[in-house]
């Protein structure tokens, strides 16, 4: 293995077990911070809590601040991202409440906690800190697109928030079980707090967007595999520049495309269509190519978390079909995505 | 006329005139903004100055720090931008000797002026001002992929730094001669020095780059044109992610494809051949239709400098003919810039 290069979060030691935080979202999409960890780090998360107005949910009991600290939290994390990842108006009371039941607070928003005079305050009076996950090392290099050494492959998608960490995070651990040599490399706030490590994509200077990227997949033995977590989506227009510097930066020697079918339209921008999982994989080839010709599509993850086993069943059967690709649900498992896996090594 | 978006430096008044400083540049490529600067706005450059190893030259007569502040000079400009945008060990010297002949320090470069101890300290000691004029406005939003009244050009390239600004420029230019409305609307450090306003596109965070486009170009009447200078290239590994951000927020009606025809790799990355202008026409309309459906390209800007009169005027002929479309140098201006400018408007 090679050591992880998120030299920023690597310094850091996030104060664990976490109590999320939900904001008011009405949106399951928003929420992937606080559903990733609640999935992929069940174990440092004692519960869940949420503003007024808010409609989602883990799963996790619902603890107030002062339960969360008697259970054994030790931080609060804002487990949501709205649209310019700023500090909801109605989060703030809720995150002194934290503060004064004694609970550090986490984020990985765009908006640094200590700007807000009310958090500022109370961190200072309570002696808690504010602890923001989003500040990338000062000293990416402008990217140079020479090809390094070992296998990388990047989860691309058809829009932002869909499972390309899910994608990521299932076959490293797929990887992981078959013994393969490989690392998992987050590059989203959420990913960065399940790997303790990584680098915050959407926060880095555009100009250097690509230099990121290949900070982040530094060469490695021959058959070391890094499994690179996918941001935005080259139609999402927004945040194609994220995406396309991402994929530059990375080289992928594969990639696999992650789809909703329940969607239609871009998540928050529904004037935009979302593309065809086809557009996605011809696109992605033709721009990942400039900086690895052999670049390949491995196959297609399918989030089907809004249809029933048999109808999830039937819709990835239909795709494998049209396609001529592996078509696999990475929280369903099974052969389908076995089959993915393999065509990722093959 | 809009009002200027360019909040930033809207409310900075640069020091006028300027000393030209060309650091130890050996490709002129390197030195676009002081190039640009003498060419567009040279009543305000008294003339130039460089490090030891320095080979390129604006043709402005050479002038120390000390007969450049005789001359009427206000402030010293730093006219060139290597890979990364760093303060060259070798400039030091002659930026504290300015300052100490008494010029202020302006620079466009990623590098802070005030992080480089030598520089803060003679800024102090001289009461001289280090001015950074890349510094994004803080309030950017995340793009939303709007349609917005008003029309817009773009000019893209094969590459960095091989006439994008020239080209808006001049059109703006043509433009303001036929009685059009329309601004132009500058991305980089020299446009904006030239322009004294707009948006420092690859300083924005990545998340931010198509809204940062988005602000730079607001609405407009419906004859208004807003002359958008391009960064970078597509196809550039380093700096792809600026350029999409910039095509998609700017949802250009139009575009100029840019290209210096004795280029055959892309400027300092020789493993990477430079892709043809059909190449950059496809991938232009294919990534920005996204955002405007009706993008078309109206033609095409050769920066022939390296070439004869002769020479020149039989490429450009044989590009027109080949491409089927309008192909000028606006240095060289004559009856095919004047086409050029035609196909903009029909």
């Amino acid at each position: 293995m090679n050591a992880p290069t998120g030299r920023l979060v690597e310094s850091l030691t996030l104060p664990q077990p976490y109590l999320l935080f939900l904001g008011d979202t009405t949106e399951a999409g928003f929420a992937k911070t606080a559903f990733g960890l609640a999935d992929w780090a069940p174990d440092r998360c004692v519960g869940e809590w949420a503003a007024a107005g808010c409609t989602v949910t883990t799963g996790l009991p619902l603890l107030s601040p002062a339960e969360a600290k008697a259970a054994g939290a030790r931080s609060l994390v804002i487990g949501v991202a709205n649209q310019g990842g700023v500090i909801g108006e109605s989060w703030i009371a809720v995150l002194v409440d934290a503060m004064e039941a004694g609970l550090d607070i986490v984020s990985g928003l765009h908006a640094r906690l200590g700007a807000v005079p009310a958090l500022a305050e109370a961190a200072k009076r309570t002696g808690r800190r504010l602890i923001d996950i989003r500040t990338p090392p000062a000293d990416i290099p402008v990217g140079t697109g020479r090809k390094r050494t070992g296998k990388r492959l990047l989860t691309v998608g058809t829009d932002c928030a869909l499972g390309k960490k899910y994608t990521a995070l299932a076959l490293h651990r797929a990887f992981a079980a078959r013994g393969l040599d490989a690392d998992f490399r987050a590059t989203g706030q959420t990913g960065i707090m399940i790997a303790g490590g990584g680098m915050p994509m959407d926060a880095v200077v555009s100009d250097f967007e690509a230099g990121a990227a290949e900070m982040l997949s530094p060469d490695a033995p021959d058959d070391h595999w890094d499994l690179i977590e996918g941001q935005g989506s080259l139609f999402n227009p927004a945040y194609a520049a994220v995406s396309l510097g991402l994929l530059h930066g990375s080289q992928p020697d594969v990639f696999v495309v992650c789809h909703d079918p329940s969607r239609s339209v871009i998540l928050g921008l529904e004037d935009f269509a979302l593309p065809s999982i086809e557009e996605v994989i011809d696109l992605t080839i033709r721009l990942g190519r400039r900086t690895n010709p052999a670049i390949r599509c491995v196959g297609v993850s399918l989030n089907t978390s809004r249809y029933s086993a048999e109808a999830a069943e039937a819709l990835m059967a239909a795709e494998r079909e049209r396609l001529g690709l592996p078509v696999a649900d990475p929280i369903r498992g099974g052969p389908g995505f076995a089959a993915l896996v393999e065509n990722c090594l093959g």
